[in-house]
């Protein structure tokens, strides 16, 4: 009797301490063999929760829900912090701008997305205000501003800290920034564009105004000539052309975009093909490109910007400015950098998987990080000595092969190197300039012979396709902690023994799209490959519907573009 | 040769005048008859244009909506100036707070449903801030806030001004209600209580907050039972319980819903069948209706209320409370009815044909306005005097019966009279006690059988069903102003001579709907038929599709209760 109640109570307590056991601890006990169901059951779940660690994510963007999506719950506790409930599609910002997509399409819910692992990972909406690593706590603050009940601030222990806060946009420090020009980072901003946008017509529409005060309320002007804002350029000339001047005839002659970029080109990262189609679509469809100039100031009425080549100082009107110029760098991040002595960069230094250099057991990942990528020639001497089995002082072609998949997956940067050399194998890199092989090289020759490599790195853009793919290479880190441990898949350690306990991270480039208006698009593909014009645009919808995160933004998203080709856009102020 | 060429010279100068009409010209120069066919267009055209008068639209709600779809902009120059560039359909408002329906699918911007005008109906989009009846003239400024270039004060004349500017909400200068509560007449409020409920939710699963002040986070008030009120709280209901509940499942047993009703019964202009249908429904879905309390304090963090039956003063605790009591007057209108001497009245007084009292060629409808229907005991004696050919004193039945039409139409209390004495026949008002008809009745007698009559008026309900109707009635009158002065084809002048110019706006009540949550609706329709349940809101959902406004909002409107179903309501906080 008093071991079938004491039964009882350890069930019971199981029971309300693992919720989601009980359903299988029902089930075995309606079928044969309860005791021994219930032992296994709760054997399988006590071992691993007892050390459970607890993983605190800050950030549900690109990195942080792609981390989300693929983490382990059964073996973290994990809890995410953000100051927005929702996961936000943003490649589609510029879309939400001019209405062609509705913001709602574009965002799923936190919640949504963590609700198919069973509860067991934590959401707040919260911003992360400090980061304490040596007391491995965060203190964060609840940014609702409606006067509710209880305090608004809270810190967090945690075991492993993944910060995924993303970047915030970059002024230059140029004055009038700030108050007078749009940005385009998060949903905000788009709704807040679309609105603006509509109150340029409306306010050139007046009566009583001059022909000058029309078109200046009609003059848009977009700093920056890269994807952002090449895209909202082609958007806002497509919205206005297709619906707006039917809606405001008299604004048809009055309306100018023009795009200030301080380069030579617009879309200077992408490849010259594109950014001169570029350029001659725009020339084509009348948006103004001032190239080689520097915006120096921006007031409530006027840009002023330098002409870099010849120093000389112009200005113009405008009824909107976008600021679109590059990222900067997060306060909260900042002070974080000054407390680990990684003061004066722009992003967090990580080491090649991810892991914040300076601190342990926390994770940077996405815009507001930048991995640090050993360079080779630091280690040649150790890497030689490594590979020179025989320590003949001579390496030679078998021993450097043996070495050399390590070598590559260590310092991607070698590949990259053999690539741009048009090397088809990396024995080419011992050829003597005759043209001849080597059977072996000494140190000189080895350090001479790689002298270049480093040249080929390069830090990864601030894009939504490395955050992602950073997110989902590092939930697959914490998913093979364990395992790695015992067999660790790494490369082998040059500098120490053994091996590292995972590969690297290694960012694949699936090419990028610069979409141009009129149902045109350019987009560079992997291998090289460019493409341009309509086809290319059909490319972009069908990429940009399939990385939807959900299905039902996908159908929103679809349905929002039906939409726009049936009844154009909407242009209500609201 | 001068001929021709003069011809050439009138033509090209038409052309410009009246664009539209040069489609015409180029149809019938081609076609035979070219100089006949020319002259004849002209004439069609210019006569009219010469005296065309300026009618000054304020307002793009429902009345004013109303009104320009049916104005024949050839007759009038028509200008429209309105705060907000789009039309709003305001029934769905409740829908919008919950995302049942997205904001966007329930306006249309008015310059779409001016353009189908072919562009003679101007709009602004500024806010009318002073009536000058006397100048025949009023004041605007835009409401726009970002600083574009140029005056945002102008003033616009008229010929006839039509006044269609709404209500606002009406605290009953209740304290703390404007900063404190939420209202319900506008889509930014209702994009604002969306926002809102989200917060609460986000804020109640906050960690480091006791239980209590997680219930208080997650006690919704809502202020006021009306078919508003009740909509709300169904569809916050709905949305708790269908999508929530699942994404904050702590909050399941902490959430609370509190109606407070200053009668003892809510929804107390419908039928008393509603009304406890409702009540009973509510209370199975667990929402608190509190009745008989009259709300005088609305703090941060408390309604305070008055029980009005025992005088004692309660409070509750809420995180968000919704006020939606009845509506008050704008104060462009109060500063109007001053100049009038319309002071201490809550809206505009109109005559029954719409025409604003104490001022030329001014007109107001919907809830701006209200028609002070003119009592038949005013004019007794006239109507006695008129309809008694012979002039014995005495009215016979014939007598009465020749000028019937005209009292009916005049004097529509009439017959809500005779329907709610439930008298088949207007001979029965003669009929003494005892039941046997008279021949004739003198003045005192028909004094005393119409002296009940005027108890039947009623101020028309503040919805739209009344606005829309006012404003197609009044275009209807406008377009047929010329027609009417020759033959006028109202009722006879019982004070003057001869025929009023047109009927008087007589509403007709179609019904109204309340949906109660649940897929449940309950609705009043013509004929006292009453009916309840989930086929009510397949009605419901079939009359609010067809009364939309555009196809395009028609289209999005059932998509968006598509998407409801299939996908959920977003709780993203945008």
């Amino acid at each position: 009797m008093t071991i079938l109640s004491s039964f009882f109570n350890r069930a019971s307590n199981a029971i309300h301490a693992y919720p989601s056991c009980s359903k299988l601890l029902v089930l075995c006990t309606i079928s044969s063999g309860g005791l021994v169901a219930y032992s296994e059951s709760q054997a399988e779940n006590e071992t691993p929760s007892e050390k459970k660690k607890k993983v605190l994510v800050l950030g549900t963007g690109w990195a942080g829900t792609s981390f989300l999506k693929d983490i382990d719950v059964s073996h973290y506790d994990v809890q995410v912090i953000s100051p927005r409930n929702y996961f936000a599609f943003t490649p589609l910002l510029p879309s939400v701008t001019c209405g062609t997509v509705e913001a709602r399409s574009i965002v799923e819910p936190v919640r949504n997305i963590i609700k198919k692992r069973d509860g067991e990972v934590q959401f707040c909406e919260a911003e992360c205000v400090k980061i304490d690593c040596a007391g491995k706590r965060v203190y964060c603050q609840s940014n609702i501003e409606n006067n509710l009940v209880g305090n608004k601030e809270f810190s967090l222990e945690y075991d492993y800290l993944v910060i995924a806060v993303g970047a915030q946009v970059n002024t230059f420090n140029t004055p009038g920034v700030l108050e007078n020009c749009h940005f385009l980072k998060e949903i905000e901003d788009a709704q807040k564009i679309r609105g603006t946008v509509i109150d340029c017509f409306e306010k050139a529409v007046l009566p009583g105004l001059s022909e000058e005060e029309r078109k200046t309320n009609l003059r848009f002007v977009i700093v920056g000539g890269g994807p952002t804002g090449v895209e909202f350029a082609a958007e806002l000339h497509d919205y206005i052309q297709e619906d707006l001047v039917n809606l405001y005839p008299i604004a048809k002659d009055l309306v100018k975009i023009t795009m200030i970029q301080s380069g030579d080109h617009i879309l200077n990262t992408f490849d010259e093909r594109i950014s001169s189609f570029a350029e001659n679509k725009f020339q084509r469809d009348g948006i103004e490109i001032l190239t080689g100039r520097r915006v120096v100031n921006v007031s409530e009425k006027e840009v002023a910007m330098k002409i870099k080549s010849t120093g000389e100082s112009c200005s113009i009107p405008h009824g909107i400015v976008l600021w679109s110029t590059g990222v900067g760098t997060r306060p909260v991040i900042k002070d974080f950098m000054e407390q680990i002595g990684q003061k004066n960069r722009r992003a967090l230094a990580t080491d090649e998987w991810l892991k914040v250099k300076g601190c342990d057991n926390v994770y940077a990942l996405g815009d507001c990080a930048s991995i640090d990528q050993r360079k080779i020639m630091e280690d040649i001497a150790t890497i030689f000595e490594a590979a020179d089995k025989d320590n003949s002082g001579t390496l030679t072609v078998k021993e450097f092969q043996d070495v050399l998949d390590d070598i590559i997956i260590r310092y991607p940067q070698v590949e990259l190197y053999l690539k741009s050399m048009h090397m088809s194998d990396v024995t080419d890199l011992f050829k003597d300039p005759r043209g001849t092989d080597a059977t072996g090289v000494d140190i000189e020759g080895f350090k001479s012979a790689l002298s270049h490599v480093d040249s080929q790195m390069k830090s990864l853009p601030a894009t939504a396709q490395v955050a992602a793919q950073q997110g989902a290479y590092l939930s697959r880190c914490f998913n093979r902690m364990e395992l790695c441990e015992q067999n660790p898949e790494g490369p082998r350690r040059f500098r120490g023994s053994g091996r590292h306990q995972f590969r690297p991270f290694c960012y694949k480039h699936f090419g990028q799209f610069a979409p141009l208006g009129g149902e045109q698009a350019a987009a560079e593909l992997p291998g090289d490959w460019v493409s341009m014009g309509h086809s290319t645009q059909w490319l972009w919808y069908s990429v940009y519907a399939s990385k939807q995160v959900s299905w039902r933004t996908r159908v929103l998203v679809v349905s929002d573009w039906l939409r726009r080709s049936i009844f154009g856009r909407d242009s209500s102020r609201i």
